[in-house]
């Protein structure tokens, strides 16, 4: 700890979605005193990281709070005495992103950021880097948490848990807040007085039940969620609607990610459409980035913009700024986190992570008892997790066997043929960033 | 008992496979001897099973052994007393499989007999008269064994272990005794020096390990099957080679079955083009079925013909025969049945019914304890475990809230609604066969 | 809801511990507005239920808060409607108390109010009656909890939500609550400072861990501990000293029941002496007891006296009200509480009750998970649910072989033949409370 | 292997048990031709060895059959290229096991063999030297198989599995088929035709089933084995008749080895009495293998004296010999052994060694899955375990808070105060032998 207040030191900090952060941090300055926040990134993003770092510097001046904005690619200088590491980073940028999405749909696959075979790169390419993050801070920090949002963020956390020394890590996304604030909106009640249980994986979670003052309004939910106008959605998903009576028979709320697993065909049919285009999710979100960091440039810009929003990232800022918060202040309030099982869901192994309700203490997260996945949504479960099982050892080890064989028992891609093809093609392409594939090679 | 000998009943006794069952009876009549073999069938079945039940009685006239063939659709009568009874009946005929194959086609579904839409509603079908069948054995012969050769033989056993009182049941299939006929041929060795460790589902099964004298030769045989001239294959599964790097990532060895899940992309292709040619597996068998009974009636017949064996059930009659030999004779041999697991599986419910070798004893087969799943295969089993679990509670509930989740978890359905028009299409179809469906319909 | 505030039923009303409880409503009247106290007893405890009726109302008077107390014989009057159910009731009084801790005595086993042979007969004594209470609230006042202190506390709640449908009850205890005090002394801290990881079952937990302000002081606390001048204890346990280094390899903090099972000699050998002296806990109770009530009827007592700590209870009521309290008001703070374990402990089953740290919110307490029990006390722990489960069973179906069992494997009844004659004696003993074991018999 | 034929490494050769063994190999020579028989001992046991050593030569020539003996004090000789090892060693011989048997009494503890403090420290001075004989196996004979009769024979199993890297494996003991042998005499049958279901651990076993002829005659087993006439029981366990009804609500049939726990209390008192007339069976055992050997020195005595049968270990030679033929031949047939779990016990980890049936084949024994052990014997057995597990780590460590913990949590040692000195004397005791706790000493 600096001395009378908080460091935190944010990888991946010229992010355009950092002015939300600071955002979250200026709002929370009473009972979070965020001394020096030191935004770290590598030379391919230095620039951003000066436009980003100036609107975040006036952001601080016009709020007029005592926040140190730090510039640097030093990472090792950001984490020395951290109290917090939050992490933002996209290895490869949009690019890579880019590549994730069109090289599947290439051969009739789902290309998307997180699931399938792009997710699967995305884990690959980011996995080593947060492992060396957090064997830096073991030196550097080792009282710090590491709070991770790069996605897969749930494999990124299983991945630093079991092969990193450095344990106080936890994954966040801010899907569960988008649910939650969306069916509050929908019963039409302040969002502190809903509680909703979680269960599941990231990117792969059900609500299931939703209390209000201490009575389930489930059913109630779920009949106004299988309405096409009223679902839960993402900015980044297709919103195509659920069947109603297959929702009202899982008798369980699914985030609206689960749409790849249960809607597959018709998921994979829009995006075959954009892809032709050239209008994956992607190739949008470049040109939004784009755009955002015109704004930044402007200097009289101090505050967040409101374009921010459409990116996508509604909420991150506040599931960040909660998280440490709570973890400051010993709050022990709930909130869904991505932590190691240790029972919570009774059947997964303890020592896989998942997205359950936590109690936030200073200690940390203490993950709230489930019980048992039903019996319907209990497999799809068990096979992801056994694909990111697969997967994180593939993205620690560089095997091409492992790597071949996370492909191949991953759900959306459908053929043993074409996933080595998509695997070769891939590797090829983000060779850059994939050094723990190609050690063997000679210069 | 029947005096001195033995009493079996089979049940669909009009089958074209019946010569093989007869065959291997008089093969083993020394050990096991089968005094009376009633075959069964119901009304509509009746020209099949006369023209059967004379060939039949043929061939034991030729072979010249004690045992009598009664025809009869009275099922009770057949049951009374008896020792054994096999079931190898198809509700529905081959008219209800060309429907479970071209509908789910329709809506770019695999349509197939024990995968996918097309199984489950076999399974819809066939559980109710399976339940109807283990009732009456409790009361007109309840120490005998029902040998379930009906498929989805998994599906059919595991129902009738949970919810019928009879619990003296066993499922059998001839895929474990092909691939080990397959591949005691590939390492030209004699079938009864290999030992093969199967674990898994009815048609999901592995091959674990493979040895020949004490020693493992997995790595072997698993270069052996890559190799796409000696694949292992089922008549009628299209022989789709592996693509070799997978499978020895995998590390264990698929049964044919596995390309309908690791190669789903291509089968489906292939099943469209014979989708659109009229030329689904069900209308081929239909073919071979038809001259199949043309043969059988020839007066002259008094053998098994050989083009039975085209018909895709080869070796059918050695899993019925060996396992019933082995039960009256309490040999405690390996063979591979879909029983009960008991923890053979650690990772599967003990009240589930596995695929796995087992010890056959007097009392009944024992499973070997095969350990731990491995993760990469652990995923698909329990998620499709998740279906059947469900699949079964709709067949015997008749709940349509039910039947619609069973199919939309069921990964070769990859969307919520056309699960739901497959599912509303194929209820009109099989209205007749699904009485469970439609117990609240007026007349 | 009665108008405008809560009305409680607390079965076993007379009981000498009410003015503790009468203490803690009146202190939390501003945040817990408890309309309507609804004392009930028996026909034999209605002298006891007027002394301490009175008591009450003179506190309440005195205290100036509009609770009304109501004294009655008539449970279902006092169930119906009430918001909260508290059973505090002694099936058989104290006399049947003194039976259970000498019997065993007499065949050298020890005798107790929770564990061994005692704790077992009143858990046959008490489950029925319990279960009858649940089943009336379930007619009366199906939306109230039912909190429950009687003892076998942890035994009781798992027969509750095992065999009834009302399935709203939490078992309390007053150990956790008395071990976080002394841990808090011994740290010199404020007690809400203290966060302690509770785990294992009612009389049978273990704290894990220890924290301040987000660290462990665990191994601190476990020097300090055992240190005789400084142990935790219990007002009825003897406070025989912990071996030092058995504590210090054992690595968690044993509750102080755990002498019991790690100090058996010791115990046994004290006990028999008290035994021989006539003086068992029991014993000294009803002394106690008797000179309470005399001190109850002086008409001028409106406080509760403080002679009442010596009776063994010390902040039941503390628990009672501050789980009351989180109910109502939805607090979602921490209270270590018997219920459905549901995964929190991950190396027991979902369906068993343990106790261990909740959150506390109006639909209901939330365990939270712990993972794993180490391997040196989970042998215990399953030892110990395996009697508790088959003890129940036993209460619940009057087995006498199941009875008999139950005592066989309770690893403080070392003697299968003893086992038997203390049963018989046992249940010739205490036949009045106990019809479940005598329904065949002809008056 | 040697050529045309086997060699065995018998460790502990000197041992009075090994004429047993021998006139096994001799009675077995056909379907295991033993070519060379290598006894083994220490300098301590020299003389032993060479009695020994020409009893059974002269028993080879008497039998005429081609198998030579080896005597020899160097092990890795012997090693050197065998098929199959057995261990029948006893470290510090029987002088350590009469301390390991009188100094728990000292203090009021079960003083035995294998279980309780006397078993514990014949562990930690067993373990070590077996994970050095087969860290040797490695080198010098990596695919012979180790097969353990050193008591206590379930833990040193556990301890190699986990700690050697060499893993073939296994430990037997005499109980199962005493057991059987009795079963059948009682139902007046040849042991061939009677099926008995085991479960559990060495020396705390159950059988579960009793079929003959594929009929269960378990309750029929139970009336006849509670009878105090017919009790199943060892030579070296006090005949203490079951408390009938005990039985007969368990429901399956202990193990005689169950007396020390649930007679505890009766076990004690007679041992407690042998103790003080300098009795304890250690006593009595070293004064009948005195006799033993002066019979063995007889240079006319060419087979085995009937007078060994007193001696205790009945059928051990069967045990061993069927063992290793079946293995040599792949006989497939039922033998109930030591083994890794996986499953076979479904409510014990995978990892943990059980005593089950297993199917014996060449390339090792099969677990057969029992389901899961009842919850009656489930808690003790898991009690068991848990310190099984903390032993062997004390073992393998030298850890003396483990060893302390162990000895606590042992349910037969019932004070942590006692635990302590008698951890403190016997370590003293058996320094020479336990250096893994005296490593850090300076000599």
């Amino acid at each position: 700890m600096v001395k009378d207040g908080i460091k935190i030191a944010t990888i991946g900090g010229g992010s355009s979605y950092t002015p939300e952060l600071v955002e979250g941090l200026i709002k929370r300055y009473d009972e979070l005193p965020v001394r020096e926040l030191w935004l770290v990134d590598i030379e391919e993003g230095k620039e951003k990281l000066e436009i980003v770092g100036n609107l975040a510097r006036r952001m601080v001046k016009k709020a007029n709070v005592p926040m140190e904005i730090h510039l640097t690619l030093d990472r090792k200088e950001a984490l020395k005495g951290a109290d917090f590491v939050t992490t933002q980073l996209r290895v490869g940028l949009l690019d890579a992103r880019i590549k994730d999405e069109r090289i599947p749909l290439k051969y009739g696959m789902i290309g998307q950021e997180t699931n399938g075979a792009g997710g699967f790169f995305k884990a690959l390419r980011t996995i080593p880097v947060l492992l060396e993050i957090a064997e830096e801070m073991e030196q550097l920090c080792p009282d710090a948490w590491l709070i991770n949002f790069t996605n897969p963020a749930g494999m990124v956390t299983e991945a630093l848990l079991k092969y990193s020394k450095h344990k106080k890590v936890i994954g966040v996304c801010n899907v569960p807040i988008n649910m939650k604030i969306t069916i509050a909106k929908l019963l039409n009640i302040p969002v502190d007085q809903l509680h909703l249980t979680f269960a599941g994986l990231n990117h792969l979670s059900f609500v299931m039940d939703v209390f209000v003052d201490g009575k389930s309004r489930l059913s109630e939910v779920i009949e106004l969620i299988t309405d096409p106008e009223r679902q839960i959605n993402m900015k980044n998903i297709t919103p195509l609607p659920w069947e109603k009576d297959f929702i009202k028979a899982l008798g369980i709320i699914p985030s609206p990610y689960l749409r790849y697993y249960y809607k597959t065909k018709e998921i994979l049919e829009k995006e075959l459409e954009e892809f032709k285009k050239g209008k994956t999710r992607a190739e949008i979100v470049k040109e939004l980035e784009k755009n955002l960091f015109e704004l930044y440039k402007d200097p009289n810009l101090d505050v967040k913009p409101p374009q921010l929003e459409k990116r996508g990232g509604a909420y991150y800022s506040d599931v960040a700024c909660n998280l440490i918060a709570s973890l400051y202040n010993d709050k022990r309030d709930i909130q869904t986190l991505n932590v190691r099982n240790d029972g919570a869901i009774s059947n997964l192994p303890n020592d896989v992570v998942v997205e359950v309700n936590c109690l936030v203490t200073k200690q940390g997260p203490i993950p709230l008892a489930v019980g048992e996945l039903p019996t319907p949504v209990y497999g799809l479960v068990q096979q992801i997790k056994s694909y990111e099982i697969t997967a994180i050892d593939a993205a620690v080890t560089g095997s091409y066997e492992k790597a071949l064989l996370a492909l191949c028992i991953n759900p959306l891609i459908t053929n043993d043929v074409d996933a080595k093809n998509i695997l070769d093609e891939m590797l090829e392409a983000h060779k850059t960033y994939l050094p723990q594939f190609f050690k063997n090679e000679k210069g």
